[in-house]
This record gives structure tokens, sequence and C-alpha cells, in this order.
């Protein structure tokens, strides 16, 4: 096992993590943000070794690992990605009705030319034989890849390099664009950088856009759309508070 | 911005976390694992709050939050699970040659009965009109439910509670069993419970049955399969030794 160096050896470790190391984890999902605005500092070379390295980590049904990062400076490459992206936006604005449609077209929603590097994180459906655990859901090999690029973003988060997450392309011409076989999915397409800020909140909730649902309202007890009547949940709906 | 409470305030945020709390990061990154072995202990109300609060801190395209948290005690609902379990691992079983199958068949794939909580996380395609980013690549819901996975697993991490993904499941039957509307997709069917130990590798990296791959060879420069000529890759390129 290869942990990063950052101080740790196998000796300190426990089962729970002890509070100021739990606190870390939480402030890293709490505090992790959808960058938009970089500033044009280069990420130094042992930063980006880890945080890819954070993604390699990942959970993988089978440990079939399906996962293959493309690292993009080139900037014809990005510029070729960022046309796509303009044509997209277009697109979906025209499903967005007034005053809806003006706020979409008003939001920055990537920073693919202003960021020091894109990050394009595939899965391969073909990797290994026959794979552990997903004879009964295939999908578990895109699932294995999202959780890796979770991993990268909490990562990249502590090391203060902002991630943000362009969905607003279209499968087969970003594969051509990056020579991407058909076989082969392009799961994510990311924007790494130094950001301008960590928002306090996530944009699309300042611009109010739309508001974080209340978490009791997600929860179900035994089955869908089942409420908790018996005592054993009342101490947990409490601590949701 | 509702961080659980282990001590942190605002007032100590600055962009890059300082190397310690980097570590745990890492650490809970490079220690988390698939659990299939469960003490019986339940988990703590507090500690199933943190958990599943870190899950909808996860990202999700256009701020959606498409996921739903079924938490399942009942042990007659667990029962219908592991069954369902049971049919699947024996079919799956067929598509393994010996000696594969039969270390297939010796492998503990889940803690369905013997943990204290099953849970599944479900993704709501139809939530909110119509979405922000998700018009060119609709599955990005899906991708947003595994990122909060990945998020709750990690929490779990350092909280000392193991979690161990089932998708060794059919989604029609376990619809059913769990009462899921037929367009709502459970994404990951989780046991959770304090674990016997986490152990130092991946269980089917011990068990010989796959290896981790060698990140050099999952990575591109600026388009799929070209290598890093230039020399401003090589700095990366040594780091990941």
């Amino acid at each position: 096992m290869n942990i990063p160096e950052v101080g740790l050896t196998l000796e300190h470790i426990i089962d729970v993590f002890p509070p100021e190391e739990r606190q870390a984890i939480y402030r890293a999902i709490y505090q992790r943000r959808d960058i938009r605005h970089f500033r044009g500092d280069p990420i130094p070379d042992p930063v980006l070794a880890r945080i890819i390295q954070a993604a390699h980590q990942g959970p993988s049904v089978g440990f079939m690992q399906p996962w293959d990062f493309i690292l993009i400076r080139d900037q014809e490459r990005r510029q070729q990605v960022k046309d796509l992206f303009h044509r997209e936006r277009q697109a979906a604005a025209c499903f967005f009705d007034e005053p809806r449609r003006s706020q979409y077209l008003s939001l920055k929603l990537e920073g693919i030319l202003d960021c020091p590097l894109n990050l394009c994180i595939t899965c391969d459906p073909t990797r290994g034989e026959v794979v552990l655990g997903r004879n009964s859901m295939p999908e578990t090999d895109v699932y294995s890849t999202c959780c890796a690029v979770q991993n990268l973003w909490l990562a990249a988060r502590a090391e203060g390099v902002g991630v943000g997450w362009v969905s607003i392309l279209k499968l087969p011409q970003l594969r051509q664009i990056l020579g991407i076989p058909s076989h082969v999915v392009p799961v994510a397409y990311l924007c790494l950088g130094y950001p301008t800020e960590f928002p306090e909140q996530p944009m699309l909730e300042t611009a109010r856009w739309r508001n974080r649902l209340p978490l009791e309202d997600l929860l179900h007890y035994d089955g869908w759309g089942q409420v908790a009547e018996s005592a054993e949940w009342s101490g947990f709906k409490q601590e949701l508070r």
C-alpha cells in the first residue's frame, strides 16, 4: 500500500480516525465545489501525481480498474472541445423558457481554456475478461469510474486545486477530438487548476437556480416511501436536525 | 454550509489544507475497503447521520440531487435480498471456467445479514424539470449518485465504519423487494457496519484474483494512446514512480 508521503506511517493506523482527521474528511466533502473560475498557475507535478493516484485508488467492481486518464494541455485540442461545448450549450438553451434561458446563458459553465489542465477520465467496458460482480449489473464499470472521479475531486480540494466537470458535451464528438476508441466511454471531462475561490455554496444555489433539498425528504425506511414509525429511528432522525 | 461538528470553524479555512489534513484525506482514500466481514455492533445515530449527510453533499449535475436513501434494518427484507444474491451468484458462476469458478464460489461477497444496516442509494432521473448540464449527457444523473456513494464510503472509513457494495443483484427484482418505482434506478446496494478488519489490500488482490494495474499504463497525453514526448511531462512521470 503506497500512501503518498505527508507523514503517516502504518503504525498509526487504528480503525477510527481521530477527530481532527475525521474533520478533515468532512471539510473536503463540504468544501468541494464545481469550479469554473481559474487562476492560470500550473499544478505542480507532485500535486498532480497525488490527485491522479487518488483516483486510481477508487473502488472498482471485481477490481476491474476500468479507467484511463487523458491529460490535455494542448491548446488546439482544448479549443475544439470548447467549440463543441458552445454548440451544445446553445442547443441546450432551447429547452429552457424565459427567464430561465437568459439566466442559463449568463452562467459560466466551464473553464476549458482558462485552467492549466484538462483531464478526461474514461471507462473501458472490455477491461478484464469476465469481471466478478458485473454479470448482474454491467453498468457497475461506469459506476466504478465515477467513484474514482470523486476520489480525485476530494484529493484536489484538499490540495487547493479546483475541479470543474463539463457535461455539456456529446460523446461521439468528444471521442473524435481525443481519438478515443468507440467502445470506450468518456465519463468525465474535467478542468483542473487553482481557482479564484472556493465559493461557500454551489454556484447554482447562490444563483437561486435550485435549492438544496431537505435530506429528511430523501430518506425511506425498510422500503420505498415508508416512514420511520418505530422508535428505533427516532434518535437518528433527531441527529439530522 | 453545515459542517458536522468535529471542531472546525469557518475562520480556519484557507485554500490548501495543512499537511496533516491532506494526509487524512489520502489515508481515507488509500485505506477504504469493500467490506464483507462485519462485527454485529450497531452504528451510533450521530455517526450514521454524518455519513449520510456526507453523501448528500455529493456533486450533482445542475444541482439535481437525484438520490434517495433506503435504510433497511428489517430482517425479512434483507433475507429476500440475500436470496436474490444467491441466485445471481450461482448464475454468474456459470461464466467462469475452473479453477476460477471454484475460487469465485469460495469468496465471501456480501454481508447482507451480518451487518447492522443495509442501505440502497437510488437515482431518480425525473427529479427537477429540465436539468442544467444534462441535455448532452443524460447519464450524468447516475454519475452524480455514484459520487455521492463515494463521499459516504470515505466518510464511513474515517468513522471506522465498513461499507460493502453488493452488485450481484438484478434491478427489477431488487425494485420489487424494496417497492422502488420502475423509473427509479437502484444504483448501489450497500452493507454498513463495523468490520472485523480493514484489510491492507483489496480482497481480490490478496486472493490473487486480479492485480492492481500500473498507473503509467493508464495515462495518455493530449489524446488517446499518445505518449508524453515533450519534456513538460517528464517531471510528472518521475513523480509517479
